[in-house]
């Protein structure tokens, strides 16, 4: 089945490097034939909406499907923002370094913040309101007008559930909005280490986008706006950042399929009992959880056994990190061998010479590959 | 498999109403494992690219795969365009009035110009682009940067090779670029009055785009830029406004299966050839077309029997449309009738109090269909 | 004095050809060294805002002086509209076509409608606002956020105070703002035939200016927000537009000598008296005007003489226009013949061949070169 | 004549709080009545430009006069860059901090470097570029498209000869062109430790401006691009961006002033010689230098007296600066003591507490106030 792939060498550079969870594609060929209205106004999206409201606890919310991370980011970053406001985010947060540019493009400034480990410090969030406001100058000046964050961060790492509860806090005492960047959040919620669940994100922040590209969709973000018209006009600003999907059902049919319950724990997904599922929204299975759930777990049981070998194996892990990502600092030498024989990403070059490398994992990784990999590390 | 849609209303309101051609989505299943890079650097889409290339008789085309008509126009129109330029268009173009506004909110005015049944004409621009540098004002003024049209137009219309080939000698004797929306192209390449080919998009446009999304793909448009590097940096500027699919792939494998030759005559695709094809590069069939005029094929031919139906019924015509859309002017009595039976489009209403209405076909129009609406006409 | 100037030729080409009203440049001579704030915050800019309030009756007005007419249509406009909106404006109106696409580049689209000498017509506001909202598809297109309209117009002639009501009526019914480009705002306060004053405008309108350019100043206009904080952070909006003034008292001056009071009818401004009115905020004569409508005085009573002359000699008026422009259409003899004696501005060619050119009066006008002008036509 | 300043108060805050130097109110008012042309076609600012092409040794550089310096920046910037491209600035750079989000509201992300005193390092900007085009992932990034510097800095500091030559060669050596932001030029000219000449800025820079708001003008800017049509179309850009003037004359007779040659040395300037020298060309004294030098001079010669006083009583330089601004950190007692008798500006409050104050001086600085200021100190 894989074989245009090059056999020899073992995928760790990404979480999407494939196509999607095979129930998507089996309920996309499924679906394919029905007639349905266009722009997201379809009944599969009204049900993944339904879904969602239902597994965020957020009966009100409004809820937009786009198409990719950097569109989702652009639109709802420049819809909250007024002109002369800009938004607050990590310098290493995906909207500062890797949007080429598109904030900016879209009129805002991406005003940046030093970061730990790609996470910032509700107090230096404070200082920077704060301190805008008490500059005698602050009218010549960009006015912080949202606050970004990613969960998981760019970096892998996570917000606890104290950290975003304060950092909640001071936004809405400042009156400043809280947005999340869910690019990878499959990875988060399927993480032990972490204490943030859907319901937290909807009650703490202003808007999030719980991610579908990299989490087994085709592609795909559901844009998440807990208060029903927060951002007054939205259908239109998404049709005019050329965000708007005219089959909007192909990505209301991906999330109507990753907000369903399949049965957990077997370790493997019954193709059949899914689709069912989701067409009649129950499951037979006693233990059950939602198929974005299931399609984090994969990525971080894969995670974890390659951590756990990379630690016995005395690699020097470039920061800690729960979730899907790996960081390894390793020596030329090292980085020959393994580039020879994986697919890695490159991350940094460290002062001292050495390199940063970035292992991933995802909903498509094989065990098996998790093997080999740890035979060759 | 249609037990989802309403069994007693037959659907003629558009043609992206359903998800996509079989063959798409046997082919996204089949290579759905496999690993590739991201961000359109995968080999599907080199291979797609390479197909486009070849069908356009334009071996060194740039080609990039965005995901919807409105996105590929605001990218390309907007990297085009310096900022003191706007964009000839007709009165009735897509990006003149259902956009959203997308390209002024790039910074870019549209120049309107009157239509004819959606077309501009060749002497009209021409005046337009004259009179902008005759005007002893006109550096106080929008400089016409790019000629935007539709191909076919927003009516359904067709430029004709004559037509088009005058359009182009205009836009180039005035250096002004020329651009064609071809969000619906399939629909005019399988027409049997039109006369412009893609070697002649190709040879005749600075860029246009090949119309995936209304044309049998989940959504997708190839924008071809015949000369290459005509828009430096475009990936850059692609992944800015939001338009870049990190898996790449997926938009692709959609364009490589839709520009593989298929048994033409047959009337029916057959799967399994076309996904043989797909890989090989071969066919067995001697009589071939592409999957994309296939296509538009089964739409045309429908809309040619609705066509003669309406004329022999009496139905009064609204204008000339050659095309996959069918307009007719009907009283309340005769709409209320067809609305109860038909999902139709609304189009206008006429000053004398009727109304247009459209009849839209598609590569997924059932031929059975075809006939329960004849018959309710 | 005037050694530069051809001193064969007459100039009626247009009202922002020489520098300012003496009096302004005596009252910047006088205050030069005074030490003041910048940004406008300064007392000159103060003292001119209460006046302004005072003349417009709206005590609660803000009032913000910028540079020039391009630079306060798009900063008002821009600051208004949301991402999603677009302004209404004639298809002459200054923002459609002579502002080098300014609304454009700031994100908006200009909708245009037809125009009557100028002038937009109240009911073709409703119908253009009216079929927005009735449009089934209208969140794919631009919703109308504000009506821009001139007085005078671009053809200098006037709303009436029925007509501008009817407009204003309209506007509030469909929650659209209002905006008045009084970039000669001068010329029609001082027209016999004009029955909107200042107060009417601070009634009717959400944002106008006053312009000083046009009007008598070095440059300047005076935005008007009759109702206080209509436009949130407008300070900072005019920063980023570039368009605020370091020394913002420059403009502040003049407009504070623009609106003082000074003798009417004398036919003469004594400069000692006004200046001493401007410190003092008195005058000792009993009929008085604002300087400000002073200087629109001096151009319409050049341009009611002309008018009367041309009536006289037989020439055949363009439009009917009572402020200070006149339209006459010349054959080509009667073009190069006026063109040899006189500098005039070209205004258009007439399909028949013949042309439209403008005599233009301002505050400068010598009633001396008028006389010469009559005895040339 | 300065009745209505407070007299008790001494005023150091900054350079923009009196009106013009004397000669220019006199030139604009000797002027006035002439007929010119609009938009800066006019004679003056023809005149004006003449006599900078010859300063900087330019013969061929285009010369636009525009208001102000956010404006200057923001217009040139923009013009400049191409959509994927942002500008590289100091993090404390006017344009990074102080211009209320100019630059991203016109598209582009300014890419801040660390400052040391105000000023950016040749080696750190080039690590940036280089970094840039080394990054494997650059194209999903903003590319450098322009460097900004300031001279002076917004620290008051001074780029070398050395300096500047090595940031030039590093740019045009990495085809990113320079733009030097001029606000204070005349008091970098003035200074005895400047060797960085007018025709050095014009060989060693592809943009940059002659400040006028700050420089003796009542406002202006004039940009100076010594390679002809550099940017092209810049006069419709400029249109715009709401910064060309209709009276462009205003700031035309201003710099043509400005740039005129005065007498020098007799450290008073003879109103009726310059104004014989504008309008002759020349001037009658053997030693003369151009008034922007002469207005920088008694800057320098003041804020030198200022600064020898402020060693010898002990206060704590906060940083050298050679040109009209001084920074003096002082502890709350001093600061409330200061503050009682001078306006100066607040700088910024250092983590011990202390305060950073700036004294600065100008064109219009009293010799008899810097008597009394030095009194108080």
């Amino acid at each position: 089945m894989n074989d245009q792939a090059s056999p020899s060498k073992l995928f760790f550079a990404s979480d999407y490097m494939e196509g999607a969870h095979p129930l998507i594609l089996q309920r996309l060929t499924e679906t394919n034939l029905v007639h349905s209205a266009g722009y997201g106004t379809d009944e599969f999206s009204e049900s993944a909406r339904a879904k969602i409201r239902k597994a965020c606890n957020a009966p009100d919310a409004d809820i937009h499907f786009l198409v990719g991370g950097t569109q989702a980011n652009a639109t709802v970053i420049k819809s909250i923002l007024r002109p002369y406001q800009g938004v607050i985010a990590a310098e290493t947060g995906h909207v500062s370094t890797h949007e080429a540019g598109a904030i900016e493009a879209g009129g805002h400034k991406v005003i940046t913040l030093p970061h730990r480990n790609g996470k910032l410090n509700a107090d230096s969030i404070e200082r920077c309101i704060q301190g805008y406001w008490d500059d005698a100058n602050h009218e010549h000046m960009v006015m912080p007008g949202l606050v970004y964050i990613s969960q998981p961060t760019e970096f892998g790492t996570l917000y606890s559930l104290e950290e975003l509860t304060k950092i909640s806090e001071i936004c809405h005492r400042c009156n400043v909005p809280l947005y999340v960047d869910g690019a990878r959040l499959a990875y988060a919620l399927a993480c032990p280490k972490n204490d943030v669940t859907l319901p937290d994100l909807a009650r703490l922040c202003d808007a999030f986008y719980i991610g579908g590209t990299k989490c087994g969709a085709l592609f795909g973000e559901a844009v998440v706006l807990p208060r029903h018209d927060f951002i007054p006009h939205f259908f239109t600003l998404i049709k005019q950042n050329g965000a708007l999907l005219a089959k909007g059902r192909i990505a209301g049919i991906q999330f109507e399929t990753l907000f369903t319950e399949v049965s957990a724990g077997s370790g493997k997904v019954s193709a059949e009992g899914v689709s069912a599922a989701v067409s009649s929204g129950e499951t037979s299975s006693d233990e059950t959880c939602l198929l974005y759930e299931m399609v984090g777990q994969n990525a971080i049981a894969a995670a974890d056994r390659i951590r756990a070998a990379l630690v016995q194996k005395g690699y020097e892990i470039s920061f800690e990190c729960p979730t899907n990502q790996l960081f390894i600092t390793v020596d030329d030498t090292q980085k020959e061998r393994l580039e020879a024989l994986l697919e890695l990403s490159f991350w940094e070059k460290r002062p001292d010479g050495r390199t940063v490398l970035r292992i991933c994992t995802s909903w498509a990784t094989d065990q098996r590959d998790v093997d080999r990999l740890i035979e060759i590390l």
